[in-house]
C-alpha cells in the first residue's frame, strides 16, 4: 500500500513515516539513522545547533546509514532586545536558579542565528531532505535547495499557512494539528486561532494545495498512520512517539514523564521559550502562567531559561524541565526507533485488511 | 466493509454514521428520518424540548421512516439560582435586546428539567437508541432503557469520562474530540483540560474501554469516516456536516455562516449558555468575552440569552446568534442528508480501495 504514496517516492523512502526534527538534543544521530535505516525518514532537529555540532551530527548520521535522512531548521526571528525587559524577565527566573544552585546567568546580548551557516551545511552535504518550521523559507532559498535535488518540506498549522508554503515553492507540507507536542509552527495566525485538530486540518489543507501533505499531531502508531492516509495525507510525522524511543536523546525524566502521563495533562505554554508549545504541565508552567503575556519574545525567553532547563535535567527535576509531549502520551512506548516504525507499518497494513 | 462494525449490528443500521443529536431546532423530524432512511442513525436533539414537542417529533419521525433512529438527552444540571446574579447578568444583555427591539424579558425563576418526562417518552415509544450528553445517566436509568432493548450511548471527552460511562453500563461511547462544534460534553474534567483532538482521543479511549467507540469532532465526509475506523472507532458522529443539509432546521444565517467561514474562525465560548461550546466567532462572543468567568451557570445563561438568539435569527443578524460549528467548515456542503450519508460511505469505500 505504500507504493501509492507520492511522498515516499519523492523522498526515496520505504514508508511514509517522518520522525519530527525535534530540537534540543532529542534527535541524536543514532535516532535519525535508526529511523532512516528502518525505511522511514529520520530528521536531525538542527534548529538550535551551531554549525560545528550540526556538521558533526550530519557526518555521524552519514557514517551510521546510507539511507535518506533530513535536517529541520528554524526560520530565524530577530526580536528587538530591550535590556531592561530582559533583566526583569530574568529576575522572574532567579528563584528557580537559586533552588537549583545556578550561580550566574548571562543575559542574551544579541539575537544571532546560525540559519545561514546551517543552510550552507545542508547544501555542502547535500542532505536529501530539508524541512523548515516557524515560517517559510524565501523563494530563493527554496530554489537553491531544489537545484541541489534537496527535497524541501514546509510546516503549516492553518490552510492559509499551507497556501503560502506552496506559493514559496516547497515540495511537501507538514500539516501540524493542535495535538502536536513541542512548539507550534504557526507563523501567520495568532497561535490560538491556529489550534486546529489534525482530523480537521489535514483534509482542509489537502483540498487547497497541490503538493503532498504530511499529517502531524497526535499520531503514534499504525492507527494514526492509516487515519492520516484516509484523510488525504501522504504520510505522517511523529514526534512524541520517538521521544521515548531507545535512541532518543531526551533526558530520562522527560521520557518517564511522557510514559506515565495522560491525555489531560498537556498544556500550551510560552513560559520556556516565548513561543507557544505543548508540554506536560508542571510547577514551572503553573508558576509562570501569570507572566505569559509579558515574556520576552522567542528566542530570547528560550535563552533565559536555558540554564534552568539544563540544570533541572541534571538534577532529575522534571518540574522545571520542558516536558514536550503531544496529546497521545498513553500510546507512548519504550522501543527502538526501528521497532516503532516497523510496528506502525505492520499495524496499518493489518488494519487495512481488517477494514476492507 | 461496514459489516465488520459491531456498532452497526448493535444499532440495526447499515452504515456507522450517527447524525449528532443537536438541540435547538436543527434536528427536524425530516432530518432525522432522512439520515435513518439512508442507512445511518438519525438522532432527535431533544435536550431542550418539553414533553409535548418531543412526543410530536417522535411521532413525526415514526411516520416518516420505519428505520432505526435515536433521541439525544441532556443529563440535567440544577445550579443554585441567585436572583441578584441573574439580574446583573441579564443587564449585560440589555443593549442587545434594545438593538433587536425586544421589549421585555423574564428571568428564569427555577431550573426545571424535562429529563424525567423525556425518558418516559423514550420508553413509551421504545425509541431504538437513546444517547446522553453532559454527564452519565445513573445505572438504574441505563438498566431501565436496556431492559426495553433501547441502545444506550454515552458521551466522553476524556479517557476517564469514557471509563465512567462504561462503568455505568452504557452500550456505546461517543468520544468527542476538541474539533467538535456546539457544546462540549465534558462532565468530569474542566473543559480546557478536556480539549483533546479526535485523532488523539479515539485510540486512547479505545484502548481503555471494552464497548464500541464512535468518533466525533471534525468529521465531515468519507475521509473522516475511514480515518475514524482506522483509529479504532466503530463509526462516526457528524454534527456540523448535517447543520447545512437541506433537511436541517438550522436558521439560514447559521447555515450560510458555516458554508462561508474557515477553520480559523471558530472559538470556544460560554457566553450563550454558560457552558463551553464551539461556534463561529461573532460580535456577541467578542463583546461578552470579558464576562466569561462571571456568567450564570448553564442552563441559566442559556435561558437569559434565548430571546436574543431567537430575535437575532428572525432579523437575520448572525452577529448575535449562536453559530455552532466544528473546525472543518470548509468541508461543509448544501446537500440532502441522504446525499451526505451516501457520499461519505461511497468515498470511504473508494478510499479503501485506493489505499490497499
Amino acid at each position: 500500500m505504500w507504493k501509492n504514496s507520492v511522498f515516499t517516492s519523492m523522498a526515496g523512502i520505504d514508508y511514509p513515516i517522518v520522525q519530527a526534527g525535534m530540537a534540543g538534543g532529542v534527535t541524536t544521530p543514532e535516532l535519525v539513522a535508526a529511523v532512516s535505516s528502518a525505511g522511514g525518514l529520520g530528521t536531525l532537529g538542527a534548529g538550535y545547533m551551531n554549525a560545528e555540532s550540526m556538521e558533526k551530527s550530519i557526518q555521524k548520521i552519514k557514517s551510521l546509514t546510507s539511507a535518506t535522512f533530513g535536517v529541520n531548521l528554524f526560520i530565524p526571528e530577530y526580536p528587538e532586545i530591550d535590556q531592561e525587559e530582559l533583566q526583569k524577565a530574568s529576575k522572574k527566573l532567579n528563584s528557580y536558579r537559586e533552588e537549583l544552585g545556578i550561580e550566574r546567568s548571562e543575559l542574551p546580548s544579541n539575537t544571532t542565528s546560525s540559519f545561514k551557516s546551517q543552510l550552507e551545511l545542508v547544501l555542502k552535504y547535500r542532505v536529501p531532505v530539508c524541512s523548515f518550521t516557524f515560517g517559510v523559507p524565501d523563494k530563493e532559498v527554496v530554489q537553491e535547495l531544489k537545484r541541489e535535488d534537496i527535497l524541501v518540506i514546509g510546516t503549516a498549522t492553518t490552510v492559509q499557512e499551507a497556501v503560502v508554503n506552496e506559493e514559496n515553492g516547497v515540495d511537501v507540507i507538514v500539516a501540524q494539528g493542535s495535538e502536536a507536542g513541542g512548539h507550534r509552527g504557526s507563523f501567520l495566525s495568532a497561535f490560538d486561532k491556529a489550534m486546529i485538530g489534525t482530523i480537521s486540518l489535514v483534509p482542509q489543507v489537502v483540498d487547497e494545495v497541490n503538493v503532498p501533505v504530511i499529517a502531524a499531531g497526535g499520531i503514534m502508531d499504525g492507527r494514526g498512520l492509516l487515519a492520516a492516509c484516509a484523510l488525504g495525507a501522504q504520510g505522517v510525522q511523529m514526534g512524541t512517539a520517538f521521544v521515548t524511543s531507545l535512541e532518543s536523546g531526551a533526558k530520562e525524566p522527560h521520557k518517564q514523564a511522557i510514559l506515565h502521563t495522560t491525555e489531560e495533562k498537556t498544556v500550551i505554554t510560552s513560559a520556556f521559550s516565548g513561543k507557544p508549545a505543548r508540554g506536560i504541565e508542571n510547577q514551572f508552567i503553573r508558576n509562570m502562567k501569570s507572566y505569559e503575556g509579558d515574556l520576552p519574545a522567542y528566542p530570547l525567553q528560550n535563552s533565559l531559561t536555558k540554564d534552568i532547563r539544563k540544570e533541572a535535567a541534571n538534577q532529575n527535576k522534571p518540574e522545571y524541565m520542558s516536558l514536550w509531549s503531544g496529546q497521545s502520551p498513553r500510546l507512548s512506548q519504550q522501543l527502538s526507533a526501528s521497532a516503532i516504525v516497523e510496528k506502525a507499518v505492520a499495524e496499518a497494513e493489518q488494519l487495512m485488511k481488517r477494514l476492507s
